[in-house]
């Protein structure tokens, strides 16, 4: 077993009682990437001289005894849409080609004063706008899809090129990389993670969040990360619980008692067999646990699509305005096209989908008083081909790629709840993601039953065979 | 002396002594009512009957020994934006002609609660969506406008029907009536008094506040209605201080060291030369009184007008949609062209108002690190003709009476900033109102402010010669 296979929770296990080096496993997550990059290209750029600094650093302090805690020297891959000091961020864009932020975003530099070695930045669909991430490739079958945005961060984890990458989730796009690539995926309770200097696609439904090898691993990440930011107007105050450690107690009890809402609508509709058949293997497996399944009617279905676009549209717009005016032609024309589409929304629309957004929120708490946790797909598929130009149902609905990928994330975005993706029983080799949705801050009961599943079956935790 | 003629604190005062009866001050209210009425029209419906059967429960209650405190047995004018239960509120049009709510507005509620007596329901210009209320005149000058929207409660309280009025403020609508009309009209912080049950214009700038005959009247009633509401989502749970206790405490010492700013820029543009000179006569009482008076530039003065619209046209556009869809025929042409116009903002154009809003309250903020309060007048004329179409200055800016009474009370919409216009010396027997703008929750502050021109002037406290 080389150091790049070990999940996170091993490898800091080895570094803490120094079997294995900083230096070692950086420089062995670095030979992956070069082993691996010229499929996948999940990686904008790679940063092997500030990653063998950063390593060598965590090394001198843990031989001088100053280990700073169980992220010290773990090789970290950061999406393109945060921004990281000297390091140029992107986007994955032309139009920010030449950006190097002077300072990191807030939940970069959380992590790495916490001692996380970066790797490198991550591929993200064009300003996270799409949720296919066409310049990469997932490390299951590299013709397809990783998913998107964070879909570089997707496949970096699930190839072993980082131990974690960070992500961020608008309509999914934690979420969805996480389902394709086979990672596990959290989108926290909206305000949860600062999301101070991160690129915004539409700043009432962005969050940030990691993607990790499994759940402890997450929890670990959640730890460091989650937090009030002044900075971040979206930023709540709310007390951050020791995630590890209440994972760690409540393994015991498992999901004895806990209420697990299984959607009669929305979530099962144009969803493909094998994916539902999945899916619904993992509910038993949460009932067979001791949980008490309770059928759930989502609210606002119907809605959702309207309230997602129609505040998403016109705020990614205003966000590009300036630049859409300036230098059109450096966007690509997928974005382009949705931006300008944005442009013509009106503010009655949009003022309208934050309305009914409210109502929605309300309505989802109401359901929330008869359960603890909702479980879904993430993802209504397995990874689509990079060629694939729709996705055609048999009752003839044809949708885009990217609609199809974000049609069921959407939904904890409009409400804000923590949404955790981790993966159920592969579909003929290639991953399938369930979501675990909670009530406002509950991540750790999220986490809980990501553990419970985790303990139970071995869906969780495999890198791509690649 | 008639009891209508004496201001809330006077007549309390007579009621807990028992020399006046609230029967005996509603009856002479009530016949003050009758014979100003077909001059002014404050009034959408009076409610003889149930103010008498207050009055009487009243009375009962102070005989028992069961008074209420200083509001108990008084009289007050509800503006018709909002909701009394049993009792029309046809926010002054026809679409609403038929509407009897079940429940009262939480302001009502808690004014109601304390013990005070409704007159009736006064009237507003359409949906509160105009600054002139066309239904009614002013009592100083029944050719002209009582300013608006809160103009029946302008009127009314400037006229002894009643002797306190309700407001909703939007861009000035408790300022501008309370300026024209010669009262004292607060409107406070953003988010200070429970909007629940109060018919929205544009829910981001709507307030609600009290008109009043002079500044402690004012505290009497905020000090009732202030606090926490979880059914207004703009409700700020902050503590409420003791607003006529503090007022008193702080009496002697006055406006000593107070740092009052005074604008360089923006307030003083475009405003009646008698207007300005009167303004900057009470400003000079001020600093007699030992205030230092600093000289300040409004910061985005020139985006003030666009922010204003471009959130209020399509806020009130969404809310009204429904309506406008069924039965525009129901609305006036000048409200329905308004509505109209909301219409046709694009969502890019609102949500970039959102955002040029909080560089502006930022910019604010920075602006009071140098000041406690923020002087200007509140309307740049005294009360427009009610035949007056436009507005037209020396240099040939032309301007709607609406948009010229708003002009300058917009600014404290925007930043949610508690603002107080209090009578100063009138122009051609006009009353003329001076604003006193504070820090956000520093209603205590700018009342002080007040209260020291009170006591130094005999402009504050008069009722129109009518």
């Amino acid at each position: 077993m080389q150091p790049y296979q070990l999940s996170l929770t091993e490898a800091a296990a080895a570094i803490r009682s120094r079997e294995l080096s900083p230096v070692e496993l950086t420089d062995s997550v670095l030979e992956r990437v070069d082993a691996v990059e010229g499929a996948l290209n999940a990686f904008a750029c790679v940063t092997p001289d500030l990653a063998r600094k950063a390593a060598a650093d965590a090394e001198q302090r843990i031989v001088e005894g100053a280990y700073r805690g169980p992220l010290d020297g773990l090789p970290l891959g950061v999406k393109d849409l945060l921004e990281t000091a000297g390091v140029p961020t992107t986007s994955s864009s032309q139009v920010r080609a030449s950006f190097v932020p002077d300072t990191d975003a807030e939940m970069v530099a959380r992590l790495l004063s916490a001692g996380m070695v970066m790797i490198g930045k991550t591929h993200t669909h064009e300003f996270a706008y799409g949720a296919t991430t066409p310049t990469t490739r997932n490390p299951w079958d590299v013709d397809r899809v990783p998913g998107g945005s964070s879909g570089g961060s997707g496949a970096a984890v699930a190839a072993g090129e980082c131990l974690v990458g960070l992500g961020s989730d608008t309509g999914g796009s934690i979420r969805i990389p996480a389902a394709v690539c086979g990672t596990v995926g959290l989108k926290p309770t909206y305000g949860r993670i600062s999301r101070r200097g991160v690129a915004s696609l539409s700043w009432s439904l962005d969050h940030v969040g990691p993607l990790t090898r499994d759940v402890v691993d997450c929890a670990h990440v959640l730890a460091a990360t989650a937090g009030f930011d002044r900075a971040d107007p979206a930023s709540v105050d709310v007390p951050v619980p020791d995630y590890v450690a209440d994972l760690a107690a409540a393994a015991d009890r498992g999901v004895r008692g806990l209420r697990v809402g299984v959607p009669s609508n929305f979530y099962f509709e144009h969803v493909q067999p094998e994916v539902e058949a999945s899916v619904r293997a993992a509910i038993a497996v949460l009932e067979g646990l001791g949980a008490t399944l309770v059928e759930v009617t989502i609210p606002y279905a119907d809605q959702i699509k309207a309230v997602s676009w129609g505040m998403l549209g016109p705020e990614a717009a205003s966000y590009h305005q300036k630049a859409m005016r300036e230098t059109p032609e450096l966007y690509t024309a997928e974005v382009r096209v949705a931006l300008e589409a944005g442009e013509l929304v009106l503010a009655t629309d949009y003022i309208n989908a934050t309305r009914v957004r409210t109502l929605m929120q309300q309505a989802w708490r109401q359901m929330y008083e008869g359960i603890d946790v909702l479980v879904a797909p993430s993802v209504p598929v397995v990874a689509p081909r990079a060629d694939q130009e729709a996705i055609t149902w048999a009752d003839g609905f044809s949708e885009r790629p990217t609609d199809c990928l974000t049609r069921l994330s959407g939904p904890a975005n409009i409400t804000g709840l923590p949404a955790l993706s981790v993966p159920v029983a592969p579909v003929d080799g290639l991953p399938v993601g369930m979501q675990i949705i909670g009530r406002p801050f509950a991540e750790g009961t999220v986490l809980g039953v990501g553990a419970a599943l985790e303990t139970a079956t071995d869906w969780i935790g495999a890198l791509a065979p690649l």
